[in-house]
């Protein structure tokens, strides 16, 4: 969890974030309580509302995640132009739309008006950095910075570099993230989905079996992994737990003794396709389980979780 | 969260723990913390003195849960025989070991020795409660009564009937378990692993597939699944996740927006085999990610978190 601190993040002082829509303006919300200077932009008619809007609801939660020194919101600047948002920027945090060809383009003009050395990080999800970066002049500064929504709130940043991506650029922004309180990973290869979206895949991929085959309920498998591993995972990765559930001999004992069952289950995980017909039915097994649970307290609920968690980790 | 209170769970007063080891053990003590009497039995040399150890290491815990009124250690009693562990029980809770010729003795006799009306739950993990229960003259009163480890800490247990469980035996077990602060769900089919298990082993196998193809170090999906997704799953199971996820429009939305990538990420996932090679590589880098930790601090710091997540949902 970020302290208090004055440190400039390795003269870091002021981010572009570059794309304010629901992850862009989570992280200038981020960036804002530890200290930064942000520059934003974003084409969209009423941005510049929206983004002070949802700055503010964010706040709250970051005082209690806790504001580095001299933290304010009045360090928001938002710009008309591009531009202008880059000018002085020693960062920059882009969470445009996911398509490769208006990434490029955005790229193409990020990379003409900046400096190159300040290195070029996006939010996407889905697109490859290697293509990303083939339309810039200095294709080593970009990487991706991939958040875990919500990016104010979530500690994980996946970095991960394009064929052209400089492991100064990569060791800048690892250093960054860190500095400012995240959790950054370093994913090694460029693959689909990157990490913790493959493995929450993997997940949903049996869960969803198990309702197409009637296994379970919607609302039994939520209770499953709520009041089940969803506990462990919170305080430790899989890996860890499984060296605890080790015992004294830990994870090479529990490879040994629990491999062979392990691989019966993998061989009769589900393969499910996702039809008209069971997204209804997972629609309709997910209203069933809210009961009239608006959205608005399911996720503050889940937001005060987070929070009690955050704060528990050593 | 269990509370105070005096209520007898239906004419449930004395639980006889058959099985005593790791599982038995702890639940014996939420038995015991829940006010129960407990009847216990193993046939293990030193099985006696292990149970009332592991009983005081779990009653700290307990407490930190919260007792139920009157409840007190005193309430275990350890039996030299199967039957007189039995004699006066209203409820089973069989934890011994996982070989299914020795579950079908051990049920043939427990089976002869108690009245029709004591439902007998299995914490087996593995094994198909049709076949332990086809060895029984009442095979109706046998369920699966499958905990989550350590039992007396993690809410959920999976119930699940045999081809022959009679629907007032499976009630029976909810209930009983539910009154007693569980998180009882309902296995509608027999397949292997259960639900939990299932869900797990799937998200094992993409992590296990990320560290064979050199996407990621242990450590780093460690990281990012405990500051990244855990940390939502301990509040909110996946599909209400995924629910808040698709913002106004909910899951239906999140389904059709999100279907086509999340199709594509199914169809890249993994399949690794557990090679020697591969074990030794995951223990390598359990072991690094440890940097000498302890096996006890780390289960403390673990069922700390896990127990500050409990008593702050709702």
């Amino acid at each position: 969890m970020p302290t208090e601190t004055n440190v400039k993040y390795d003269n870091i002082e002021q981010v572009a974030v570059i794309g304010t829509g629901v992850i862009g303006a989570s992280w200038a919300a981020y960036f804002l309580a530890r200290g930064l200077r942000v520059s934003a932009w974003d084409p969209a008619p009423g941005a510049h509302e929206r983004l002070r809007d949802a700055v503010d609801a964010h706040w709250p939660t970051l005082i209690r995640i806790g504001l580095t020194a001299g933290a304010t919101r009045e360090r928001l600047v938002f710009h008309d132009t591009l531009d202008a948002a880059l000018e002085g920027a020693d960062f920059v945090q882009e969470s445009g739309p996911e398509r490769e060809d208006l990434k490029q383009d955005l790229f193409r003009k990020m990379d003409d008006a900046l400096p190159p050395s300040v290195v070029i990080a996006s939010s996407s999800s889905g697109l490859l950095m290697s293509r990303v970066q083939s339309v810039c002049a200095h294709p080593e500064r970009v990487v991706l910075g991939h958040p875990f929504n919500p990016p104010h709130l979530i500690p994980l940043v996946e970095v991960i570099g394009g064929e052209q991506s400089s492991q100064a650029a990569i060791d800048t922004a690892m250093q960054f993230y860190r500095a400012i309180g995240k959790r950054a990973i370093h994913v090694r290869k460029e693959v689909k989905g990157h990490i913790a979206n493959r493995l929450q895949a993997a997940l949903w991929r049996e869960a969803i079996h198990l309702v197409d085959t009637g296994v379970a309920s919607v609302a039994d498998i939520d209770d499953a992994i709520a009041y089940g591993p969803g506990l462990r995972w919170a305080a430790l990765g899989p890996f860890l737990n499984l060296h605890l559930s080790g015992g004294a001999g830990g994870i090479a004992h529990l490879l040994e003794h629990l491999g062979p069952p392990i691989e019966t289950w993998w061989g009769d995980l589900g393969e499910p396709v996702l039809t008209d017909d069971l997204k209804a039915r997972i629609t309709a097994g997910v209203e069933a389980e809210l009961a009239g649970r608006g959205n608005a307290r399911l996720e503050a609920q889940r937001d005060a979780v987070i929070l009690g968690i955050l704060a528990s980790k050593p």
